[in-house]
């Protein structure tokens, strides 16, 4: 008989990166500052930034939320990069069309990058370049929702990663693609879906693969899946391994219920994580870069 | 009696441009040398890089086309950036899907980046900030395309820009929103389309507007379009002003014919203005960054 599936709540997961948050923060004597702008009325950025006072508040950061026209975002976030009282940025998307919101991404300053996806952080990701100084004392940041992912893996049982095999499906520059390039510096073959076709991610580099969907899903110790659409097929039991861990950060339904039976490990969605890691690196910037 | 239409030929324009820069570039006194990435195989990227190849040979510089396979495609472009005897890079898209293009196109080294589309070289146009270094001697690219339609109006008789106003259709951050911010810069009102509604660009900053396109057409003195879809109605004569510059930098058809004859000057395409502007960008990136 096997085991019934264990379902992780990433709240409770959160909860305790946040106890750790909490002191940690209380340790540096001075309060740090988060900057919120929310140029949209999308619902989906109006939770996110209610999660985020949540977080700050949970943990003792700061938090200031500011409406902003998306005409003068430009400037307010130019302003808060140079102000030195504030230590974390961060941006409700979408906004403007794809491009331009990827304009704004990498002008928020990195150094108050808190969710890591100006391209200086992607740089150093896809390099395998896990420090900022040449000492080698200050540690990259890493893009909050893959490393969300990542920290909910630890939790279910995913590690240590070498010669596991995962399948991931998104390869977003946002999400996908770094949480591959994460997975295979860590010793996993990744397969990596989407419409481009499947890429094999390894240590060693990126290969071009024929490998399908069923046959990937078969050999996979890890299934994460991403994709924001109602057209994705659900992924069914008879797709997955007995005991994979399953990972869903779609904010849609990607694993049908009987996968959610035949897996050891399910996490439905990552959300509390993705806001932690944010408020965690927040810290690690400021170790990195503040003045003191 | 209306004057008859003119219609401008990119190909003259950026002739005479090529006769300077041939000059110029002769008088260094050593050849630059440009490096074209070709991982795709998509017929309007073979066009683009056979014209960068035919610009290269007319003005004389050495150009290195590198057929890679997509996927070993940023080592590739790191090792350019790190090599001394490579002056130029232009990578031609698209390739991946656009956000994973946009992380390339920061990769470029902005020193080497003659289509000006690192942001760092946006960051500049739209801060209105024309130089690189502070004792303002060395003067900052601008993005090929939208150059090489600024340029095409200057040779319309369009400039000067101040008082003038200009309706553009398009708003990508590849060439829509760098136009409309440049020709602001220089004193025109720009009425800028694109799916997500109308801008109002002047030089102080970027404004809602509730213009329509036809109220925005008939006060526009420069009618600009650049849009890839058939969708698009065609632009017609009765929605223009008689005497109006009309250019248009799809590669699809965006006015009516109808229109081109009511229209002053008509430029019908910019593609051999754009690789003129790459080449003329080769040139100064390398007087402004250059190891002598």
């Amino acid at each position: 008989m096997t085991p019934p599936t264990t379902t992780i709540d990433p709240s409770a997961v959160a909860a305790s990166y946040r106890q750790q948050l909490r002191k940690d923060l209380a340790a540096l004597g001075k309060p740090l500052k988060l900057v919120g702008f929310l140029s949209t009325d999308s619902a989906p950025s109006l939770t996110y930034a209610n999660y985020t006072k949540v977080g700050c508040d949970d943990v003792g950061i700061g938090f200031d939320i500011r409406k902003v026209n998306k005409l003068e975002l430009e400037g307010a976030v130019e302003a808060a990069n140079a102000d030195p009282g504030v230590h974390g940025i961060i941006v409700y998307y979408p906004i403007f069309t794809p491009d331009h919101d990827h304009y704004i991404k990498d002008l928020v300053d990195h150094r108050k990058d808190i969710e890591g996806l100006n391209s200086f952080w992607a740089r150093k990701l896809y390099h395998n370049d896990r420090y900022v100084d040449e000492a080698k004392t200050k540690k990259a940041i890493l893009p909050c929702t893959p490393l969300a992912v990542v920290k909910l893996l630890e939790a279910a049982g995913g590690m240590p990663l070498a010669g596991k095999t995962v399948a991931i499906f998104n390869r977003s520059e946002v999400v996908g693609r770094p949480l591959a390039s994460m997975l295979a510096n860590d010793g996993a073959t990744v397969y990596s879906f989407d419409i481009d076709g499947p890429f094999l991610f390894k240590r060693e580099g990126i290969l071009l693969t024929n490998v399908t969907r069923r046959d990937a899903l078969q050999e996979a110790d890890i299934v994460i899946t991403g994709v924001p659409s109602r057209d994705f097929p659900l992924v069914r039991a008879d797709e997955i391994k007995a005991g994979a861990i399953c990972v869903n950060f779609s904010t849609l339904k990607n694993f049908a219920d009987d996968a959610k039976g035949k897996a050891r490990v399910f996490v439905p969605r990552v959300g509390p994580m993705t806001v932690t890691m944010a408020l965690r690196n927040t810290l690690r910037l400021f170790h990195n870069y503040a003045q003191t």
